[in-house]
């Protein structure tokens, strides 16, 4: 949820965000993403300090958002280890606190917990942003996902994005399922039942249909953008109940052989770190036709610049 | 001691630091204070660079430091974990000595040993700032507390603070010592004999009084702010003498039935991190009625920007 | 190798960087010596991002180039752990591809493995610089020491360096070999035998002329400086053949009574850390009448500014 305010702006998820609001966000970024290219800089947030409060490693998206806050002037501190305040009994809302009467302007918040974002915002009065909780949203990969393909198709509407793998665990996958749909966009969820649950079908309010599909080779058919998430190899063990399947690329993964039956133009995304082989083969990921994957990670220091912009600027 | 000469200024502790300066300092974090709470930015040390050369842990004091310095525009290098050149054989005087080769503009040092911030300082000629030196001084954290007491009372001389816990491995006591005293306000040490020793009525000059007393509850009867030490649980462990007295909470714990005999405008201070439960209780530390501690959060940027402006400027 | 395009600057090594060449960056180093002196700061690189890319830990040569990326404005990110995505599977190049498709300015790299930086600048478009690649090049060290053998020299053509320890597996060694014979400096590389390979005499295209000598005496009578490298006491176990032979200080260290038989004006260098009592005397590496080590730091920061102008501003 996005709240606007005289004194706030907050990023916690895409659930909720009116399609004014993530059009005038995307619009924004399609500003940095030429500035970039121009190789423009701004002080516009200059002494501005972001504080990156990772509870969860990341240095993926630590980067992006340190990129985003250094290309506005702005300097960010990385917590991303904390662990001499916690191993000190420091809970994650008191630290919260301490960074907040320190000052700082905006804090980026990602945790394997659910909520723990909205815990923060409830907590302090500078704008949070989301950098990933748990299974729940990533909205700004959600964001970035979308000014993807925007910026390739002009407008999303009416466009149908195929997202397969454990959908029922992916927050990147929520965040897409209500931003993509709210702005018209039509999303088919594809995976094993047990990572697909048909509840999916009624979270988000549309315009877009939400459908479900176990068969990836038929939604494809449908498909004007694939998304592939990553598979947690490093959570699952061989062990347990939740070890990857042994026929899941062949049933699931953009191999080489199912990507050649696409149409040209439909485009490969993915929000990194790629399991070549796994999920998706190293071919269709580094394919230059169709795969927009390095071009989704420049968008996201674009969409981050946006959002830091409006976090810390309200 | 703090030495000023036209080349140099160094905060290694608030033993022996004149009252004039000491007043001209917090005068001088006043005005920082203001700006940021009109959220203006400063470029004053643009390009300069600060190095936290922390040989022991610290969030929050790094993160402070690195605010403040940020807030002026400077960077701050952190090298906090100083693994890889310390496990070549670095000594940390070779260390200090070559970022000051680098030419960084400040130094500010903390470690579990007394001394060590003194041993840079003598070996180097950019400013030195000691973060926290083993049992020996705090002196931003001493700075931070007076303004916080100073911004409430206007003037502090004559008011009466009393220190609660573990005195004698308490840098932090010590620095508000010496810095109370020597702006007149009345010091009240309170805690086990073991825990106070009788000479720490005579390590300060004045004009403030110093005095001991075993019983808190007679020492807050005259009390104008109750300073709660932490108790440092994670050094204390279950077989050794310095365990922590099993009556401890209750005859030095500030207690929501403690606190509720004081009157209301007596100020409750904590350095952080808060032992909630331990040392003071929660409602004690959360009532905005009479706790400071996040005011004193807010204060630490504005003394360490005082005190970076003098270190670099110089 | 250093290119230099119109769209790209790198500096992966001194091997065939042409001695105009060379000749420029020193002199632009020189002005960033002259602008430390009078504390002038600049905002060339203001809103520019380095990436510090070190897949092997060193916190001297990351803080050096953070600190020049500083003091020209520009941030430094901060990638020396690289736990989190490399624990995901993510290759170096995947790495270094997501940090080029971010927009960071230029990429620092330091590997335990020889040519990591010469792989991701085949793979990127930003300017690559090499921090330190296995036993092959550390250009910008080479750079530096060359550049403080000329402050102190005006001219190092002509004149002979001693270079003394494991040259066989010394990056140092190596740079510094193709840096000074390309100014027509000659070069003693001296070590046991089976740290100086004999094909050292011809890795280099002159003007400057290489020898070997086993016999530091007899190599010393010959020198205008002794570049005495560090002796790896953590690579080296005690139980395996690489373990440092007993006698080696008594042979090739630089020691009180050896250095006491120098003319005066020799200089003795060291890249750092100094092991004090292994490969040089403590008394040695700080004597301030002929030790250059600390101005070799000092230098190193200027050196690596001239060096990030380049890579960013082509």
């Amino acid at each position: 949820m996005t709240q606007a305010t005289t004194a706030r702006y907050n990023l916690l998820g895409l659930d909720g965000v009116p399609a004014g609001e993530l059009a005038a966000l995307l619009d924004e970024a399609d500003g940095f993403v030429a500035a970039a290219r121009n190789r423009e800089t701004s002080d516009l947030l200059a002494g501005r300090v972001v504080a990156n409060l990772f509870f969860e490693a990341s240095t993926r998206t630590r980067c992006s958002f340190t990129v985003a806050a250094n290309r506005l002037g702005a300097s960010a501190i990385d917590l991303s280890g904390l662990g001499s305040s916690l191993s000190k009994g420091e809970t994650v809302l008191a630290t919260a606190l301490n960074l907040e009467a320190m000052g700082v302007d905006a804090m980026v918040v990602r945790s394997a917990r659910s909520g723990t974002p909205h815990l923060i915002a409830d907590a302090v009065a500078c704008g949070v942003i989301n950098a990933g909780d748990g299974r729940h949203e990533h909205p700004s990969q959600g964001l970035l996902d979308i000014l993807t393909l925007r910026r390739r198709w002009g407008d999303i509407a009416g466009r149908t994005v195929v997202i397969v793998g454990d959908i029922a665990n992916s927050r990147v996958a929520r965040s897409n399922l209500h931003g993509l749909t709210t702005l018209g966009a039509n999303v088919v969820l594809v995976g094993p039942p047990a990572l697909v649950p048909a509840s999916f079908m009624k979270i988000t309010a549309g315009p877009g249909r939400v459908s479900i599909d176990h068969d990836l080779d038929e939604a494809l058919s449908r498909a004007d953008a694939v998304m592939t998430l990553r598979i947690q190899i490093e959570r699952h063990g061989t062990d347990d109940g939740g070890s990857i399947p042994p026929d899941y690329r062949r049933r699931y993964g953009l191999t080489v052989d199912r990507a050649a039956s696409l149409p040209p133009e439909v485009l490969v995304m993915h929000p990194g770190p790629v399991n070549r082989g796994v999920e998706i083969d190293a071919e269709v990921a580094d394919d230059p036709s169709r795969s927009v994957i390095m071009e989704q990670v420049t968008n996201g220091v674009a969409v981050r610049m946006a959002v830091l912009k409006r976090a810390i600027s309200h």
